[in-house]
């Protein structure tokens, strides 16, 4: 199941974002609120023959969306999904084959979800990582916004109050 | 001046950042402590058809490193620039073509450069905005950080007490 519908978001993004393919991104898995996302490292190098701070800022965010993206999915919500804010801090260069980025949500998706589904908007806060020889060298946070048909979801799971429940609903058994 | 050093780091990014090259990346003009970078749409869209917030960072970030490396090598300084933090705020979706950043250095030239002529490092401050029909779309702040040899411009010019005049050598007539 995981990694069918990272398969299809994949194949969505290399087609409606371009230069994502040029990226060589690969949605790589999603288990619970964690995503990994993979790019080459040859397109996506700078003049120091590192990774592009550009691109790996691109390959965070994209794991974030695509975090975010999926999980709401999973709840059937009609949303529209985009980052609203980001911010990166380079700490040491990548150098790495592939570049990999593990994207997690900050708190539990049915504190976001159900604010989307009361209000038809929510805030969803992603944090990615991209480690260099298993340390730390780039760390993202981003900002995304939802906005869409509140009460998409189906009425019983709406009327819920097991938060726990909708996150265990999420967790994509391989 | 200011088009011929545009069009040599245009062709260095070009040959050294492969994206750039996808992603239709113009140096267009250097004036004072601002230059223009543009971008073409096209290769840079999303799943929304308006323009990627990954490459509107790589782009802002771009513009940024290319104003700091041109004021730096104006000065003849022999520094390593990468973009150290960013931080970016989408306002509203862009779908200009091409893609317009504009990157301002804050503060003053001299400020940046007589401190890492001092201590062989320094950190640039650079503001680049992106505009949708005349309104701010995209907001972009980041941390250049400046390594290498210290005092590698003339003498005579580190000994100057005129900041001014730093400044004004580093205006390029076009």
């Amino acid at each position: 199941m995981s990694d069918q519908i990272c398969r299809q978001l994949e194949a969505r993004i290399h087609r409606e974002i371009p230069v994502s393919r040029f990226m060589g991104v690969r949605l790589v898995s999603l288990e619970g609120s964690s995503l990994v996302l993979e790019a080459a490292l040859e397109p996506n190098i700078n003049v120091h023959n590192t990774a592009f701070a550009g691109s790996l800022y691109s390959i965070c965010a994209l794991a974030g969306w695509a975090l975010v993206t999926l999980l709401a999915e999973s709840e059937q919500l009609d949303a529209e999904i985009v980052v609203a804010r980001g911010e990166i801090k380079y700490i040491r260069p990548v150098t790495t084959e592939p570049i990999v980025a593990r994207a997690v949500l900050t708190g539990t998706p049915a504190s976001v979800f159900d604010s989307f589904l009361d209000q038809g908007k929510a805030r969803a806060r992603v944090e990615t990582l991209v480690e260099q020889e298993k340390t730390p060298a780039v760390i993202f946070s981003g900002n995304y916004a939802l906005t869409g048909k509140a009460a998409s979801r189906p009425a019983a799971d709406k009327d819920s109050d097991c938060p726990q429940q909708t996150a265990q609903s999420l967790r994509t058994p391989s």
